[in-house]
Order: C-alpha cells, then sequence, then structure tokens
C-alpha cells in the first residue's frame, strides 16, 4: 500500500483544525486524491467533540510526530513550532492557511494557499466551488463548525466578508439554523468543568518568540468570566509553573466572553510591564472590552508592545 | 490618491518574472482592483524585450527599493534576499510564486499562492480561468512568454502537464505559434554579445546558502555553447571578483544549449568539491548531459552535495 499523505492542523486543535483536516481529506479524495488521511496532534476539545458528534463521526487518528520523508498537508497553521514534532524533516507537499507565514520553509516547490480569512474553512469552502465539487450535508457542517468557532458566529473582528458569505452558503447546504446551532456548539466548548487548570492554560495556548522576548498568549472561551476566575489562584499557580518550566517572560491566559464579546486577561511573568504598556493590571487582570480575538487584537497589542 | 500597491517579481529579472507582474496587474484591474502597478528590481534581458516588443507595451518601470510600509505584491519569488531592497519592512499583501518557501514571512494574514508548477504565469492563467476572467491577446502572449521562457519550450524537466495545458490554451487565444513564437523568443534571449562578462555572470544569478556554505548558481542560455566558451577566461575572471566581494564559497555558472537540453558548468570558489562529489571537473568544467533546470537539477545536485 501507498504511504498516505498525512493531513493535520496545529497542537492544541481547535474546531477549524479539526474539522478542516476531515474536510480537506473529503475535498481531496472527491477530487481523485484517495491516497490521503486526516490526523490530529492532541486532544479533541468539548466544542469540536460537539461538531463531530453532531455529523457522527469519529475524531481523527492521533499521531505523536511525523517520520522523515513523511509527505503531509498542513492546514490551518504553518509555523513549525506549532506543527508536528519532526516537522522539519517532513515533506510538506501543501498547506492551506489563513495565518501570518513564519517559521515556515522548505526545501521543494509546493501547494500553498494561504487568504487573510477568518477561518480555514472558508478557504476550503471557495475550493469546493472553484473545483465544482459538490459540497455534502456532512462536510457543510464540519465547515460551517469551523467558521462558527474561529469567528465566534461571525462577531470577531478576524471575520471578513468570505466567511460570512460561505457560513450563509453552509447553514443552507446543512439544513440548520445557524444561529441556533452556532450559540449550541459555542456553549458547548465552555464547559470548563472536566479541565484541570493545567489543561485550561494548554488547550489553546500559542507560543511565539519576538525580540528575544518569549511568550504565551492562551485563550479559553467562556459564557461565564466570574465562573473562571473562581479557579484564579489554580490558574495562576500552572501559569507561574509553565513560566519556569518554558523560561517564557510573558504568559498571557485571555478568558473569553462568547456572549458578550469581552475578554479578562490574566499577566504573568517578568514581562508584564509589556501588557502594561496598554492596559493597567490590577491583581494580575485587566478587562479588555470588545477583544475576542487573538491573532488580530491581543497578538499585536503584545508583539507591537515589545 | 491613494498609495499603490507594488507588483514585482525577482531581481535579475527573467521573463517570467516580467511578464507575470504585468499580467497580475491586468489580473488585478479585470478583478476590480485598480490600485495596482506592476514596477521591475532590475534590467530588462532581449528575450523579454522580444516578449515585450511583440505586444508592443513598455517595461514596467524600474525601483532600486521598497519604503517601510509600502504594500506589496511579489510574483516568482518569496525569498528576501532576492527580492527589493527594504521588503523585510514592506507590507506584503499577496504572492504568486512556484518556487520553494524560504527566507520568508510575514507579520500578518496575507493572500498567498503557491503551486508546485514550472512557471508563475501559469498559476496566473489558471486564476484567470477560475475567476472567469476574459483572457486577451496580449495577456495571453505574455503569459505563453513566461512559460515557453521557464519550462524552455516545455523541455525543462520542470515542466508540468499545468504548463503543458496553460501554453497549448494561450497559443490558441494569441492565435500564434508556440514553436515558432517559442524558438524565435528563446534565440533572442541568447544573443550576448551586447552583455559584458559582468553582466553574464549576474544576469541570472540566484545566491543561496546552505549549512552556511555560500553559493551562486548563475545562468546563461544560449544555442552555441562553443561561442559563449570563447569568453572564458574574462567569464572566470569576473567570478572571482563576485567570490571575493560576496565571499561566496561556490559559484557555479550554467551556459545551457537550449536546443539540445545541455549545460556546461564553469565552478570557482573553495568548495568546487561539492560538484566534484557528482561529475568531475576538468579546467573548471563540466559537461551536464540533460541539465537544463536550475531549480529541479543543478540546485538540488548541489544542496546535496554540501
Amino acid at each position: 500500500m501507498e504511504e498516505k499523505i498525512l493531513i493535520f492542523g496545529h497542537k492544541n486543535p481547535d474546531t477549524d483544525t479539526i474539522c478542516s483536516s476531515i474536510v480537506k481529506q473529503i475535498l481531496s479524495e472527491k477530487d481523485g486524491k484517495t491516497n490521503v488521511k486526516a490526523v490530529r496532534l492532541g486532544n479533541v476539545n468539548k466544542e469540536t467533540q460537539f461538531a463531530l458528534d453532531y455529523v457522527g463521526i469519529d475524531a481523527p487518528d492521533l499521531i505523536e510526530k511525523v517520520e522523515e520523508g513523511q509527505k503531509v498537508i498542513l492546514v490551518d497553521h504553518n509555523e513549525f513550532n506549532q506543527s508536528a514534532d519532526g516537522i522539519e524533516n517532513a515533506k510538506i507537499i501543501g498547506v492551506v492557511d489563513h495565518h501570518r507565514i513564519c517559521n515556515f520553509q522548505t526545501t521543494d516547490p509546493l501547494y500553498y494557499t494561504a487568504k487573510p480569512y477568518g477561518c480555514t474553512a472558508t478557504i476550503l469552502y471557495q475550493d469546493f466551488i472553484a473545483k465544482g465539487i459538490e459540497i455534502e450535508k456532512k462536510e457543510a457542517i464540519l465547515m460551517a463548525s469551523a467558521i462558527i468557532s474561529d469567528t465566534l458566529l461571525l462577531k470577531s473582528p478576524t471575520t471578513t466578508k468570505h466567511d460570512e458569505k460561505a457560513l450563509g452558503e453552509l447553514g443552507r447546504i446543512a439544513e440548520i439554523d445557524i444561529n441556533k446551532y452556532g450559540l449550541e456548539l459555542l456553549k458547548a466548548g465552555t464547559d470548563l468543568d472536566d479541565f484541570s487548570e493545567k489543561e485550561l492554560i494548554n488547550m489553546d495556548a500559542k507560543k511565539f518568540e519576538t525580540k528575544g522576548v518569549k511568550c504565551v498568549i492562551a485563550q479559553v472561551n467562556t459564557v461565564s468570566i466570574p465562573d473562571v476566575l473562581k479557579r484564579k489562584e489554580k490558574l495562576e499557580a500552572e501559569i507561574k509553573s509553565a513560566i519556569t518550566e518554558s523560561g517564557l517572560n510573558l504568559f498571557v491566559l485571555a478568558i473569553t466572553d462568547i456572549l458578550n464579546s469581552n475578554s479578562q486577561i490574566i499577566a504573568l511573568g517578568d514581562r508584564t510591564d509589556i501588557i502594561e504598556k496598554s492596559v493597567k493590571l490590577e491583581d494580575n487582570m485587566a478587562l479588555l472590552e470588545g477583544v475576542v480575538s487573538r491573532k488580530k487584537q491581543l497578538l499585536p497589542m503584545v508583539e507591537n508592545n515589545i
């Protein structure tokens, strides 16, 4: 049997990463390329599980690393530090992503499609249309779930008209009420009771380094910030451990209220002055009104202050 | 007036770089984005001039560098060391390319379309088709010229079925005999009499560094290798100057016979042992039969031996 091309998104997978991996496999197969297999690099969160349960499919298989020369297609990320261990020596034959390009290189020409949209699945939706490939209910719901998740039901400032259009069309194809389904999906993702504090600060954490300053910005979504803050002491203890273990200068945990579009941040480390250039921290915390997007709001705020 | 978005290809522009810049401007304008302007980073070579004269248009304006924050679209390259001076601080909003991705990064999400085809213009051709935008004679000839140039009339091993299909369709639209036009175009590019030896070794030179070894692979096309070798002594003197000036470890000049698909290489520097792992040099030279592509043949040979 010919070796499969593995399709995967980033570590700490979110709904876009998991759903876009699966949909990219479906799209490739419908396009005649059957030798592909979606996999994942970490646990499926509750929001994503809700979407998978809704369409009745299993999560992709978990992998730990990729072997040298393994053919791969990356979705929803490109930076090697967010990718599978061993990615430096894999053969990257394609990328579909909506992030900046950084910490990424190949030795050979490849397929790379990036668009500055709110969600990878929106790019995949356009690929279906451009190739004239039919979108069935299953993949429509998966792509809609990814867009709802990444754009917080089109409320995030990362949302583009392309995401709006795609979500509308996908809702029609899936025959679902997008607002009703979307709120259920997002709420499913905010059930944090089963997670330890360590899991909470790692479930959607992006690490980066700018001008020698090592940062992590983590995010959890909730419908009640006070509920999460009941665990503040333990969360801070875990953040401090992470800082020590990884030699970080700054760890920002954003607790995002998806109904009211605000984020409470907890910032720790020896470079919290970076945050305080924008907002005063009290008791290591600040409320950022209207801030829901790490990529468009938190990351630029931190990077511009370094 | 709103600031124009500049579209340009790599330094030492070739026919794909110049024609794809112009065609990307035409495509953008036909797609309703009129605020774009093709420019170039260096002199137009004789092959490219032949194509421009054939359609009766001027070369894009020459620029020396880009200012901080300048919005740009890159075609036919992505590596910063092949791009405009100042590119690190420009705002890259799009890339259309057919090379590996390397020495490239952005701070923001962007449009990036790469496909492992023989020519950038083939990707642009597909963009016209996907967007349902009419291809007129002028842009058909420009794209055909780029494909003929990059694939040496579909003979180079970089050629894909996509390039073949595009060139066939473009020939029909342009109402030209592709083989007849193609040979005229390629021959126009092999008239090297007007160029100094220094110009010859720089006209299509790609610089790169692997494992600390600094290399240049330059290429000139000809219909008579012996004609070019009449200037061997002066060519070697210029190569030696380039090595000293830029602290290079290896300079390979490939003199490519486009009719018979062979390349005579001249290799100089303190690391010619890299070349000699593949082929014995005599009098600093070797004939590589069937070798016409820097990207697919020469570059891998050199990199794999480092």
